[in-house]
């Protein structure tokens, strides 16, 4: 290269001025102003302004050519800019370089998206055309703020002793729920390895091995119908401990927590920080996952409602049922009748036989059960308990059901009504239950996997007679309603395995074909362990404040699971699918 | 846990005589010495002697039925050990745990590999029982190793400015040579992603965004046949720099190299690497990945027969061919009859027509043509040459084509012959051809990628006449013989890389198929750029000592491809295939 940078652009700055400095980057911007050309020269580092001179007759013939994106280089003088030229926003704002040397290192066509400016493009351009959007800060910011995460997260647990181990990504089908990507062997025709969904089995086979605290920033695949911003391909950390309790594995997060949040966003995490039982953020929240920066607490009003004159409030009181609701403050006015019905379809949508509402209108109660249950919306009022201008969403039936469709009330009304609130809203939630019913299969099905590690206790106490009772060594870790990490401690008894295994109704054979090899390891010596894995994409998102997880990802997939830039999925050659012996039927 | 440690067993020593802890680990071995139990407690960390007293009738219940590979938690006080007990070989090794607890945490049947001795076992029963395989102390330290290499190299990187992207792995085909593994699409039936044989053409993109510099540790993968210690996924280092030229790439490489072996197996690695031009390594060596340690240079004998009355060999130094060999010292005796017949016929299978050879027998000359040569042959052992127990293999023919057989035999003299060297010998080799010709096909084909730069002088001069004297500016990188790295400088020039690609007979199509979006992303402002790839896995194979890349990888897969323990790849059922819309067919 004859003209190769001797600085970077964002370095310089007062301190340069007189100093001969050769730059290498791209052009955001360039303008004749009175004959002279200016431009803004940017790299990864920063942007500079240059100015050439028509007086340098040959240069100025050059940089008449010049447009957006070119990549040029550029020799010259570093001086102070006029004093109604400075720019004191950015750090090379106090300077210029005048420019005595020119070359183009290479030519740009125009641009199909706008580099320099934000522009409303469709998702589908942007993506075909992403190296190009990545040129933008904010792309670019958000990268760099991922690359830091990778290295203090890995740093923080090296330097707990954790010992990275790289687990393959050729494999076999992993136990979870969603649906494996499959890769046809050649040398074994008829026969696939699966991209691993995580490195669960391996972490624990790990853990079988002596290594004590393992680590890894994974790529996982699920080949999911990609809603709600999901990619078939994804980064989580992992880890998994040996020798350890509950408090050991959410101490050891924690840490980590607070120091990519103080060095990324210098946002100071309190610690420790709160736990939620399963139990409480159900009731209170309605959900396993909430945001409670937003208040807007479930409520229980079947006290209030106990002798009411609306019978069938009252006949699913004594039936055992509840009354509970959320109160959204001094914004009734902003539900009118056909919002509210919208509200209601909302309700019956996810569960809901239907929804009750009273307002608060200067002390006049409207409500769906005014006149039957007049006297207590009556109560509610005088009471303070619904206040002036507030609407209340009310729902009778069995608790843990009426409280899910509260939770989902209660995220819609965030979403609508609730001004956006900055910050981070950390928490865990812990004492999930053990195992579920599953209706369908007409069994109990293990709410978590069936290597989660039973409360001991209340394992010996409800094994037999009523297991729904039991909650399980698992945890999760909130952030701002996102479920940003999930663990658990593992069973290593082989009793208590079995026991489990039984209770879910999984037969020796069932269990081999899924989990063979993991029982196999087990017969000789499992320490205690246990682990998580903190969903990467996400908490670099929210830290970066970014709804969607493309916006942090360098090269991802749109919904339908394809890359407008590669093409990726495409076709394949016939000779390809020959050497795998399989045929596309479609 | 009711015994949870408080120690690690390694790292108690006499400092901690005196005090109780606790510990937890696995039972390396334990015995009966006059009534007392003796064990050895293993954790990742080190091993403990600890020793259970009959007076503690309790507990010495539980020890009798303790085995190998038990996981148990001992809590006693650290003792001194008697003066004729004490190893000095271990850090423990001065004192050992006089238990006054235990409990047994997990079983363990009788582990089908020893795990507490080296064991000479097949390939297949270590991989299928990998977790026990991974508890010896080889294996974990390759594995500290590896861990070690991989934090090291981020740090390096993140200093020196570069950013860690991560890049898809379900992708398109890259158009490098091997075959691709592919992966069906459930949403688009009939279309595959390609699992990324390296992120070559990203990581070129990246520098089309501006990212200046870019690094990974990356999966790689090719569905080869699996001869020759290759795994099917590999991991590299891989990255690429904007704005540079060969020289920063070589320097950046060597830095990092020189912080490995200082850090992880204290080497001092002595900079500038030597460089080597691929033909001086050809015509000394006859490969461009040579191990200078063992010498056994290629010598030139053509002068020496210019006369000889052998007229094939006279005839074809007319014709411009040349007479080439290599002497091995002092082994001449080691060469039966039989043997140089063995030699004969390998020197065939890699294109050789035929093989002379020459012993000097305490100046007695024995050789293939002495009948015809005798005057030439006793010139050099005249003229000291072939000394007394030397014997000299040597070939006739083209140059190039003689070299490359003899780097062969070369290589089988080395394996054969020569006792192993310690050490690194670590080099570079630099300016390959650009172009070779591809007898099949009858055209120029690029040897390394058609996006390499070709050093730009040679490139003007010849391009029109003589392609193929023109040379690259890519890299290589060779350690103890193997590749261990290899990169180029790219095109960046549109009109450059048209040329390459009328030279190498590319049509528009076959253009716009294989680096299509390559192409157009060329188009916005690329700037200069290079970069290179390491070989992760060998790399640390190689400063482990290690022969084969598999004793550095946790879950490594067998030549076919397959894992034991997993038994992946497998079948998968009916509803999967279906739902990718596809079949099998065997």
């Amino acid at each position: 290269m004859r003209l190769k940078r001797s600085h970077k652009c964002g370095e310089l700055g007062i301190e340069n001025i007189g100093e001969t400095v050769i730059l290498n980057g791209w052009v955001e911007r360039i303008r004749d102003l009175g004959g002279i050309k200016f431009g803004l020269l940017r790299d990864r580092y920063g942007k500079v302004q240059f100015v050439v001179d028509p007086e340098n007759t040959e240069i100025y013939e050059i940089a008449k050519n010049i447009g957006n994106e070119y990549v040029i280089a550029i020799k010259g003088v570093v001086r102070k800019r006029p004093d109604d030229a400075i720019n004191k926003n950015m750090k090379t704002g106090e300077i210029e370089l005048f420019v005595e040397d020119l070359e183009i290192l290479s030519e740009s066509e125009t641009p199909p998206i706008y580099v320099n400016k934000d522009d409303d493009v469709s998702e589908n351009l942007r993506l075909k055309y992403r190296y190009l959007d990545l040129r933008k800060d904010k792309m670019k910011n958000n990268l760099l703020l991922r690359h830091k995460a990778l290295q203090i997260t890995r740093q923080y647990f090296s330097e707990n002793d954790f010992m990275e181990i790289e687990t393959p990504y050729l494999t076999k089908s992993t136990p979870e729920g969603a649906r494996d990507f499959l890769v046809p062997s050649r040398l074994k025709p008829g026969n696939f390895y699966a991209l691993p969904q995580s490195p669960q089995l391996f972490k624990q086979l790990l853990m079988v091995s002596g290594f004590d605290r393992y680590f890894q920033i994974a790529r996982c695949f699920r080949d999911e119908d990609f809603r709600a911003d999901r990619q078939p391909e994804f980064s989580q950390i992992d880890f998994e401990m040996s020798f350890v309790e509950m408090d050991d594995i959410l101490e050891l997060t924690e840490g980590l927590l607070k120091k990519l949040f103080k060095e990324l966003v210098n946002y100071d995490l309190e610690l420790p920080l709160r736990r939620y039982t399963y139990d409480e953020v159900m009731d209170k929240y309605g959900s396993d996952k909430p945001d409670t920066r937003y208040g807007l607490e479930i409520q229980d009003f079947t006290d209030v409602f106990k002798n009411t004159g609306a019978t069938f409030i009252k006949s699913a009181i004594e039936k055992g049922e509840k009354v509970r609701g959320i109160i959204l403050e001094n914004k009734a006015d902003k539900f009118s009748r056909k919002r509210i019905d919208e509200y209601t379809e909302f309700a019956k949508s996810v569960g809901a036989g239907g929804l009750i509402w009273v307002k608060n209108e200067k002390g006049n109660i409207k409500s769906s059960i005014k006149k039957i249950a007049e006297p207590e919306l009556q109560k509610l009022v005088e009471n303070n308990v619904i206040k002036d201008n507030d609407i209340t969403f009310i729902l009778v039936g069995e608790k843990d059901n009426i409280n899910k469709i509260l939770g989902h009330i209660r995220n819609k009304l965030i979403k609508e009504e609730m001004p956006k609130k900055d910050g981070f809203d950390v928490l865990w939630v812990i004492d999930f239950p053990m195992f579920a019913w599953d209706e369908e299969e007409n069994r109990l099905v293990a709410e978590h996997h069936p290597f989660t590690m039973p409360k001991l206790d209340e394992f010996e106490k409800y094994a037999d007679s009523d297991p729904l009772k039991i909650r399980a060594q698992c945890y999760d870790l909130v952030i701002n309603g996102y479920e940003m990490a999930s663990g658990s401690i593992r069973v290593h008894r082989k009793d208590l395995q079995n026991k489990i295994f039984e209770l879910i109704g999984l037969s020796e054979k069932e269990i081999n074909e899924k989990f063979g090899f993991l029982i196999e390891a087990f017969k000789y010596g499992p320490p205690p362990h246990g682990g998580a894995a903190i969903g990467f994409d996400r908490l670099i998102a929210i830290m970066a404040g970014e709804d969607s997880i493309k916006e942090v990802i360098a090269f991802p997939k749109t919904a339908s699971g394809s890359d407008p830039m590669t093409e990726a999925p495409s076709p394949v050659s016939e000779r390809q699918l020959k050497e795998l012996k399989i045929n596309v039927d479609l």
